[in-house]
């Protein structure tokens, strides 16, 4: 009907109908096109492979994994440690010495990371003159006074060089004099701690844990009736495993190795507290559990690079107004705490509760439209290689599902 | 034609005919099969249920987590911290005393975790020598001199057992004679903080952040012409949130506590410093915010469990070079200071800037196409249910969607 | 037939099949039609499409990211640090003093974090009494007695007023009478470092890495038959990279800046230790990277937030038993070591190895399934395009792809 229009208004009506056209289709829906194969055993396999991976899916995201709690690792976490215990020691240098938590412990504060001494040289009543470096000291080996030129630093020695070489007799190697702390340390290997019950010292370390999304917080002191609990507890996986005091002997067995060899040389243990608790089980059943591990293990037997040891001075004033000094070269066990965790909660009946246990539904809802998608994917590729390759009648199918054969050129 | 062909012939041609339609098929381009509904309807529905979905991605992604930016979350940082304020205590052991920061802060050097001393007792004049162990420690009490044994370690005690039992009369219980650093510390028992005005003292934190992939890096210290700012300013939330100093009464009013009881016992404050930064807006409006959390929230009333204190010794010398110490039990507020944070910069215009935006936006292209597959998928489903069960066409349309009734028997 | 059937058995006849039809379609499958394009210029493009994309994800996912290749990131690190070096200093106040690292290092104990002084100001006997305020204390400032009320704390000073203004003349502005440990510290600005040769001491830094789910660990000193090869090496990332002893000119160099500016007012630097081994290559191919940045980077030069300095005190004690000390006022070098890293393990070779593997071999399933399907999605797309907009017989496709004008109304 178009004809019998003029000719300017044909051309317009033309383009007009093509525009509606063109509008319309905005609105066509186009989906994809199924076939629907009405084969008993594919339909059956079909369903069995559904089935069995919905079934695996519950049972990894929801039961193993509890897709159905919400968690949150954001912890907090406070530790103070306490060390208790007395050693008595007796040494040439330093005589009878009776040693507490605030000499042994470094630093005393109480921190996560604490250092336990187990083994001393003392150096007593150093003053500042002059005396000769220590053989040891490569760099402080002398034949003429000339290898000791005055006002030189030994190269990790003790001391600067004062213009002279001390020697026993004129043909031996001695070693240069120096200005320094005087008289310098002399060597010392030790050959056990000399804090010998410092295995039987124990650490109380106290734990408070907090999780703001949930406000949960915990401490992992037992709360009990019994007030001389705390006085009288030792941790212990099996019996007492709530008990926050340990044995340090017991520490160091449980990452594998004895005290009394890590003592001597020295060494470093870490201390992991790990916070999984299952909010829904209760408040009570919420405990820490402890992982002992030791940091330094030694791959080789190169002597430099074994244990662990550190100098430290006390300085004292004569009368006179001159200071002197005592060295002491210490070796011992670092324990380092580490606090990591997280808690969990169910969301459906917490829906209410909190604004944010809304998003932890939303997950649900994303987690389970996942599961039916991998699902129906999943179910239909086994179902067509079935169908293409195993049936006999594969071609009648492969004929419907890849249609015609519609050529482009 | 293949008839004309001898037979050995025949069988080659056929196979070779096989394999070029094996060969071809290989270029064969299968594509799903659409079909499409020209139903006004729901056609617009589809088209309202993607734009839906299009306009709550594009809020959420966009413009809520704010997709098109590129963040940066490594984070370096640096902590310095610098308190001051001084205090007078007089107490029967140590006399008038003038408290500094170089005293009450533990350890001294600007840490990030640092422990201020709001109580303390002193035990002058300690020298290794006899004396009776504290009635506290159970371990030490005794009723005869056997229970004392020659060089026992008392247990959670002061020292090692002398052999002797001391006791006011035959029938009370004593306690053993120790070999250790006498006199004992008495018992004490804060009755508030001695430092009174501890909670007048600042904390300075200077704080540097860098994120390296922007090469960005600021301070949280308020760029100011004004020399004099940072010696007066105290930070203030409401007036004053860009003051890096801190009064310690107002850390633990923001935390929920009151500084006095905190000082009594002890206790452990949280400051976490967080940056998140938008570069788009300009490097002055950058700055951190600060929040405060105690840490050790008594969760019981255990005594034991209660507070923060450690003990430390100065140790002195007398002319005839004996040694003797003061024993100091302090107890205090330790403020732990956490650093935390990202910047965030818009992709599309710095993409010539640098090698790490290609990155972000090739991340943009793949937020933006799972938009779109997504939008597809679930607009499809809706329309199909609608289609498929309210439409009262729907059996045709159903049987148009799932071809024919082919048996694959 | 079912006409025959009395009416009351025909109903339910008639409901008996329904279900079974329910049930029986229950068991078909469904699956999506294609259609076949045989337009070998497409069919060449689509394979062309898919290969690239192969290619890519190849190149991308399994050479490039390794995702082959399982990781543990849990690294379990210890540092331990060791300083080695003295200096000489000759001040008017301390008079000739020799430093070694039992002096210098702050906390002496090998942490992970030290600090090394290079600049200080003693001021030595101080003793609790009166005198004058500091004049660089605003609030010790006054004109009257009246300023200086008795009792009250100077803020930001050094002591308590004793209730005296000491001036010069009646006209002059002085300072309060302060009972506090007397003399004050002096004004000091460093002029350049006082330990000169700072930058020479070396820091021999032991690293021992663990990862427990392929239970490696390793140490970051070279292992080596050579015994004095850690007495004489020092670290320089071309010529010696695997030497764990770096000199601290060295460190700050490589971190950009010069030694001698960072110790006149004190600064801080980060160390990186990145462990990345591929431990398919051989154990003794695993070693760490150093990398050096410094922390606290001056944006302004306001001088109050300028440096690192603190204050720390030795307490002696006269015959007569009064307390007096040095205050000792330092400037230095903040080092931080932070360890970070992962070891990565070839998947397939160690599938029977640990059970930490079968997943990892799922992964790589996993990872594949995705590559197949991102492929196909991708392939089609471009293909689709090019079929109904670029080819001239694009229509007869469309109408093909796009089947019949089914009308819903």
């Amino acid at each position: 009907c178009l004809k019998q229009l003029p000719k300017g208004w044909r051309g317009a009506a033309v383009r007009a109908l093509k525009w509606k056209g063109h509008f319309s289709a905005l609105f066509n829906y186009k989906t994809e096109k199924y076939i629907v194969a009405k084969n008993k055993k594919v339909g059956v396999l079909y369903r069995l492979i559904q089935l069995s991976i919905i079934g695996y899916l519950i049972g990894w995201v929801f039961i193993k994994k509890k897709g159905y709690q919400e968690t949150d690792e954001s912890i907090q976490s406070s530790v103070i440690t306490k060390v208790k215990g007395v050693s008595v020691t007796n040494t040439s240098e330093s005589g009878v010495l009776l040693w507490g938590p605030e000499d042994y412990v470094v630093p005393p504060q109480g921190e996560a990371c604490l250092f336990i001494i187990t083994s001393f040289l003392e150096t007593p009543n150093q003053r500042l003159g002059f005396c000769a470096e220590s053989p040891k000291v490569l760099d402080g080996h002398c034949q003429h006074d000339s290898d000791c030129k005055e006002g030189r630093l030994v190269v990790a020695g003790n001391g600067v060089t004062s213009g002279q070489c001390l020697k026993k007799n004129t043909n031996s190697t001695g070693t240069c004099e120096i200005y320094g702390w005087c008289p310098i340390e002399k060597y010392f290997k030790p050959k056990g701690p000399q804090l010998k019950n410092a295995e039987n010292f124990t650490i109380y370390i106290k734990n408070f844990v907090q999780f703001p999304k949930f406000s949960f917080s915990k401490s992992n002191v037992l709360e009990t009736a019994d007030g001389s609990y705390l006085k009288k507890c030792r941790y212990n996986e099996e019996i007492n495993p709530y008990c926050p005091i340990f044995r340090l002997g017991d520490i160091t067995k449980r990452a594998g190795y004895d005290f009394q060899d890590m003592a001597t040389f020295g060494g470093s243990i870490g201390i992991s507290i790990e916070w999984d608790c299952d909010l829904d089980k209760g408040y009570s059943h919420c405990h820490p559990k402890y992982h002992f591990v030791r940091l330094d293990i030694n791959v080789s037997n190169n002597s430099i690079s074994k244990g662990f040891n550190f100098r430290h001075t006390r300085y004292y004033k004569s009368t006179e107004g001159q200071s002197y000094r005592s060295l002491f070269k210490v070796y011992g066990v670092k324990f380092n705490i580490m606090v990591h965790g997280m808690v969990r909660i169910e969301v459906l009946t917490h829906l209410s509760a909190s604004k944010a246990t809304t998003l932890g539904t939303c997950l649900i809802v994303v987690r389970v439209q996942d599961v039916i998608v991998y699902v129906s994917l999943q179910g239909a590729f086994f179902c067509d290689m079935v169908l293409l390759y195993l049936i006999k009648k594969g071609t009648s199918y492969r004929e419907r599902k890849f249609e015609g054969t519609w050529c482009g050129k």
